[in-house]
């Protein structure tokens, strides 16, 4: 529903005689400054309730923690999110985290398509997605056919599945048998690449990082469809590499990687890019800047590019409908598997603390993509 | 001339009767190692003569030594040199140097239009062009009009001027008026896209690094055409360059940048890119790898490239000429102004202990561009 400034002269109650509102109690993970995610995290109790200009209220089934949220938190990200004090907060707070999964608990606009019962996901990041409920307006919300998928699949589906099917869309033409490498290969976007890799007939070339237990991920992850697993031990040893990039791909090298990594891990992956090559940047991992050798610039002609699937949505709303539709469509059919990640139940009944300590215990995972369960 | 198969199989005298030989004797720079230039060249005198295969002998006017040619003899080129003992050496050698000018002193091929007194450039590098004299085949030898010109710039016009030529033009369209930042802007390839930036119309900020006297060289850089010249110094101060930028491209930064310095020189650089824009880099001066900021590939969405003169020439042979003609065009109508080098006088009385002590402090001057000088 819009609001025009005609509507808003008038009493708005001539419009909204049919509408019903209903206060709700939600708790939140708000910040008010930038900083380290662990200290400047609070949980905030509030009550909300809908308004005609917000007159939808959702409650979140699942949120993901996100790099980029963590990246936000920090100030570091160049979506800055908006702090007010429309949850009843002392200070302008604003609610943490981009990615999520709503159901629809109310509607005021009788009439909308929108019915209580329905799901949708967030149109744009800023959101603030790591709480249990929020008042949006349509324009908020994207509706897709999720009703048969899980609240985590649709929670975890637009960041980074959609990232991984653009950086092996958007950058090189990429045939049946053709080959791409990517560092953090355990990484949302790593594990969707593989799946999209074997759907599409690609072969991957996967880092990870050397760890114990390393089998138990490296066989999730040919579960998946990957090729070749590799640990950041073996691609630093020439060696092996040129052995193995020969066998996959001959003399001529490997056309695409993806990196997510940075430092020199990169430079690593860089020297197994065929001439005239493409490495997409899409995340920096080890937050260290890049490095790059300018010998295999100049002589191999590889080229570098980034990625930002934010740009992309807001550039190409139409282009990531038609991929998140297909995406869906995998995951539907069985061909795309679960993401491992590890559920975080953040039951509303939980005291306080436990409350917080839980999702504090989430934030400082490292191992694994954790995703928040609103109950 | 081209031999054929059919030719050699009967007696060579029969084709080349109106041939004339002569003996002549040369001096080159040779090395038979890979290693730090200084160590691992030699002078060596040679005796050479002009064959049916290679019927034009020539003696160098000058040759530059450019940074690609140290790279090359210290074996980190991807362009290999033959070793070979065709002037007589005892180790299979291979003559130093890749860029030059030569003047024909005989042609046994008589009826070749190429005569005695005409000037060539290399039309591939290899040829080996520190020494006084050689034999070549008429495919070696790229002719241009270039007997209007003088020797100094016949002889660094392929390399640098090229260089700076395709990087302004092969990465973005740059519109009249529209601004390039580069660093290393005092090397050839700098100067010379000073000097396109003004005859097309383009702005440019360069940046050199801080020395005595800089005054003087700032000077003859605004000579050239630059609009701004800077220290490393200053780019690296942030409140500095964000206000000459803004004052010069507004909130958006600067379309194209050209590094050839690497290390963290590109990465203060790429600062002042603008979003979509594109950095290209063609050398690597300070030996250090590239230092990029994953933000700026990701959330700006720059772009990294190399560019490589011999790959191009050898791709786009007809461009290379076009090119070529286009920049003698500018340096005849003297709107490409003679670009700052030393002359080495290397005369070939001088005894070898002093042609080859002439020749190293020539190679250990890192202040200008040296340009050897034959006769």
């Amino acid at each position: 529903m819009n609001i025009n400034k005609e509507m808003l002269l008038r009493p708005l109650t001539k419009y909204f005689l049919n509408f019903q509102s209903r206060n709700i109690s939600g708790k939140a993970i708000v910040f008010s400054n930038y900083g380290n995610p662990s200290e400047v995290l609070q949980l905030h109790n509030y009550n909300i309730e809908t308004n005609p200009l917000k007159p939808i209220l959702v409650k979140f089934l699942a949120s993901p923690i996100n790099p980029s949220d963590i990246n936000q938190i920090e100030g570091v990200y160049p979506e800055k999110p908006s702090f007010t004090k429309d949850l009843g907060t002392d200070f302008p707070c604003s609610v943490a985290g981009n990615e999520g999964v709503v159901e629809i608990i109310e509607n005021m606009d009788k009439k909308s398509e929108f019915k209580p019962g329905k799901r949708a996901i967030m149109k744009n990041p800023g959101f603030g997605t790591w709480r249990t409920h929020a008042i949006a307006d349509p324009n908020d919300l994207l509706f897709l056919d999720i009703d048969d998928v899980t609240a985590i699949q649709a929670a975890t589906l637009s960041v980074n599945p959609c990232t991984a099917y653009c950086l092996l869309k958007n950058f090189y033409k990429l045939k049946p048998g053709d080959y791409f490498i990517q560092n953090g290969a355990n990484s949302h976007v790593g594990q969707a690449a593989i799946q999209f890799g074997r759907i599409w007939g690609l072969n991957s070339i996967n880092i990870i990082r050397n760890r114990s237990n390393i089998d138990k991920l490296k066989s999730f992850l040919y579960d998946l469809g990957a090729t070749h697993v590799i640990t950041d031990i073996e691609l630093a040893n020439k060696e092996f590499m040129e052995e193995l990039v020969k066998k996959c791909c001959g003399e001529s090298g490997i056309p695409l990687g993806l990196n997510c990594v940075g430092g020199k891990s990169i430079l690593d992956l860089a020297r197994y890019i065929k001439p005239n090559g493409h490495i997409v940047t899409y995340g920096a991992m080890s937050r260290q800047p890049l490095l790059m050798s300018s010998g295999i610039l100049i002589f191999k002609n590889v080229h570098l590019h980034g990625f930002w699937i934010t740009k992309y949505n807001r550039t190409y709303p139409e282009k990531r409908l038609k991929i998140l539709n297909n995406i869906l469509t995998y995951i539907k059919n069985k061909s795309f598997k679960d993401l491992l990640c590890d559920k975080v139940y953040l039951d509303k009944s939980l005291q306080d603390l436990i409350y917080m300590k839980t999702f504090k215990n989430a934030l400082e995972n490292k191992e694994r993509k954790q995703v928040l369960v609103f109950n």
